[in-house]
């Protein structure tokens, strides 16, 4: 069976990944993010991002999210997102339970916030029944497949510090949006006013691992601890750390991104032409979603797996991989056509 | 400089992991524990404590602890444990804020719970005032090198059963006791009466995963939501999992920890010799504590790293891993020499 | 200046109550819940709503709605509800911080749900990564001050039994209910299949004081102790119990209730002939909600005061108590139409 | 039967307080603290403890300890605290529920802490494994009945401040342990360098209702969300005010504490002379501790009741309130004297 389009996080890991662990396993460090792999990671962080920022290691998205998140909040605060945001639909309330704080939600169309989105929830500061709005968190790419550019997230960050709120952005699939708009990665982080980003490693590439980097540094003192009472903080803290340093080198990690990227444009562009296959959002990163004849998913999916979106609609998503190949997209296709054709 | 005695999380990770992590990458898995390696290991563990138990990986020991603890109480229920336990000392206050429990602890001169020290907790049963004790949570090997026997967990257990509470043990170092007891691990827990075990992968060699094994599976239908909203369930589970499958087969993870253990012994024997060195505990597992010289320890620290325990008793610990060699002893065993006497 | 209408709250208590209070203040009584007024209160809702129902005083709504809750939620499960809900928009996130649980929200047109609205956030069952729908929290009369009628929430009811859930009522207002629909209190919970109703007091003519009354004991065990550690079990729980037992004999709360619905009926229907005052929502309760002209609203409040309800439509709150008098309606509406016409 | 000795929250209310009561009841009032009591209320608690102090009134002592350590805390902070204190043992928990934090508990012979007890928990600061002290609680008059002089407190907050913390009072029994001293209330909070303290009222003559006085007034715009989101914040305010207004007028708060503590003194000193009684604390507040055969103690409960306090070594606790008379003294010693002799 051919790889499938479940999700980025079906795929394996970096073929050099496993060098520079096997490496990274030699003698004693100290433990805890003590070592010298993580002071190097860091550093790599500092390179792409800027000095002023400071980096925390942490499992996983949801941790990352929560580490953010909580950063900033105190539990009567709320956070702002859209209805189809991981941290509202896909962390069965981690956020809620750890920071103790309420999403905002707001329907959108394709995925992204907008100042007119934001206004809904902006009301109640200074009534101490209303839990008091205090981030706006936004992802890039969205859940959606679609992408902010580097000005609407300057006026969302605009928008919120005028307001006294501070951003996060949820940067699981940072890379594939830097990839798609080839601009900076401080492009649509530090000079849009990012606050604090969850910057993705395990959907693109790596085994385990996240980086939280803080643009915004004033919870610094906080973090730490905030980290290991949320079961963040790896002892042998070397092993996240490596495989940021080599996914960071000489560009790795938008080198996967755009062949992912390249991936999916590949399959929308297929799919589109065949009949009873209607591409329902931009493809900007490395996701794609498709309305398709809803009696013939099953069938699809035993041959290729890929999870259905939206039952009632019968939309499907379609998520390629660093390890997706072109003869991935041609088999699936060609399923596809002899399926609904 | 050698290795030092830092801890058992300072070692690198167990050769043979790295050619099951590679070859574990190839194609795609179903993610979240959907794979077929997690399926695998989740055999493993029931080929070793037996087909009732149910197995759930994690991140951190931390995370091991939160959820074992979590899957059975309520925020205004009690855990009676050991004042050195590491889940009061050394986890920045995670249970409390995870579970919203109350830890009631007791000292210990052995870091060993018995019932005359329970039973000081074992009153307020039935008064709305009163944080309800529902657990005991033991540490085997203990936070100070000693092991329980199987006559002492079932007698503890056996006691909390009588009283309608269950018992949960923190293996992060179980290796290190069920090689030191020569027993078999289903005699120190299923047959002791453990209803649930945060069994340590890290701490022997692993480079990153902890497993929660329920011989009492009463929370069954919730644990998965707890992991997810703790933040531990890893979505490449397959590299969590094939790591447990690579250390469980053919016993290497008791010989890992036996070899750490017989360095202990080693160190142990060679440092009780040295005039001024006075250990303080029974070395039955992997670790030492001893009182040395105050104004001997930052020069022996820098010459090969340990911790030091109790600042006031002057007492220091030294942790042996599975990578700790023979000349490692030797060299450290002079260094000691060389400045104390 | 005559009494507004910014809320039930803003009414004093009624006077039957100080002598009741003043009586129960004679000697000692055991403390906590402990005493003879408690007692006899607990018999009175047994009275009321039936003998099998259990009963737990509080100090106010947000306590009542968290016990309520609480008692049936762990942190990973869900409560459904409208997006105007008291728990909602109106008790600073307290339920989220309190329970660790999330609240799916859905707009509506009065008020109140019904299964179609309900439906939206019915899937996810059995996903780890879904926070689990588990409550349908309704209020009788709505934040809308509309009323679902037994046979709506016998609906409501089934439903969610069916799907495995519990229903909630939020009945801080629930004698506005009664007296407007002249049914009996258990046509509307107990019969109708309501799992647990937060019963209010302090809006009714208390001085304070809430009534947790669970139809559904499943959960009795915990109860006692999730209301200590929520902060909501009175010392002096004698103070709480008596009023109850006051306003529960001869039916006074209803007729506090019934006045202030005749009350909310005299103006609306007065309010309604005046040009300009646009009557928003059918008046079933205390409440009515209407719109005025925007540049007319601060005069009036200053002669009068009342809560603007939604800035942007330019609608107005006006709430009627128990002692609310016809010469307060008078007054109001001439002052209404001085500004207005 | 007399009035027994079980705890000063047995007792009723102040005669004072009900006419209060009916007056505030007159009209309509803003709810939620808008109210002229309210205003009135917090002026009369400057004029107590200065100007420069911000007051918040809560439903209860548990709601009030929580507040004012919330209001200073994160969840990886921790409160250093006396093993008997009532935040510690008789609350269930709630304050590692609400804030999320550790207790941090020690010994002590008489309820009191002192730096040496204190300095057992002054370590791991720095250290993210370790949950930081950031409070150390006292209680004034202790659980254990005795009073802390205005330079014991200075000295514990002196050090507190030195090491970056701060110092919350329990004061649930500050009357008795003010007119114990006959200090000035001043004395013992703001100028021994109290930051937050927890002001009894129930167990002084109030029938609901407790202060939260904060003398560090930095977390003050924290304060009115984590009061509403803790659930203690009352509608209908002015009857939690107006009952404070009352009892500190013309002293009538130390009038009422210094009889239950002459009470106090009367009763120690005539139990003290019966044989078989041993008084185990000095008798400083409203409260006797005593050791009484073992055997005699229900019969004794039978006809006035007391509660055990130490089951192990047959100890006792008598406590006397604003409405104990000499004749309950009296009357109580006789039927000692008969059972005991």
């Amino acid at each position: 069976m051919i790889r499938g389009f479940g999700s980025d996080n079906f795929s394996g890991v970096l073929p050099e990944i496993f060098q520079a662990l096997e490496e990274a396993s030699y003698g004693h460090q100290h433990s805890y993010g003590e070592d010298v792999y993580t002071a190097k990671a860091i550093q790599d962080f500092k390179a792409l991002f800027g000095e002023e920022v400071e980096v925390f290691f942490v499992y996983n998205g949801t941790g990352a999210n929560v580490l953010s998140l909580s950063a900033f909040l105190r539990p009567y605060q709320a956070i702002i997102c859209a209805e189809t945001a991981h941290i509202n639909v896909d962390e069965c309330g981690a956020i809620e339970k750890q920071s103790g704080s309420k999403l905002l939600t707001v329907p959108t169309f394709d995925g992204k916030l907008n100042i007119g989105l934001i206004e809904n929830h902006m009301h109640g500061f200074g009534d101490p029944h209303h839990a008091q709005p205090r981030v706006i968190s936004i992802t890039e790419c969205t859940e959606l497949g679609t992408v902010y550019t580097p000005e609407e997230l300057k006026t969302i960050c605009d928008y919120a510090h005028a307001h006294g709120m501070i951003v996060h952005m949820d940067g699981a699939r940072l890379s594939n949006a830097v990839a798609y708009l080839g601009c900076s990665p401080r492009a649509l982080t530090a000079e849009a006013g990012i606050d604090v980003l969850s910057f993705g490693g395990t959907k693109n590439g790596m085994m385990f691992g996240e980086a939280v980097v803080f643009f915004n540094t004033s919870p610094l003192a906080e973090v730490p601890y905030i980290r290991k009472q949320a079961m963040q903080l790896h002892s042998k803290s070397r092993f996240i750390a490596v495989q940021f340093s080599t996914v960071l080198k000489d560009g790795l990690w938008l080198k996967a991104a755009a062949h992912a990227n390249r991936m999916a444009q590949m399959l929308a562009g297929e799919a589109a032409k065949i009949p009873g296959v209607r591409i329902t959002q931009e493809v900007q990163g490395n996701e794609i979603f498709a309305i398709i004849p809803r009696e013939k998913i099953q069938a699809l999916q035993e041959k290729c797996f890929f999870y259905v979106w939206d039952e009632s609609a019968s939309e499907v998503r379609w998520v390629c991989s660093f390890d997706t190949t072109e003869s991935d997209i041609i088999e699936f296709v060609n399923i596809l056509r002899e399926e609904l054709c």
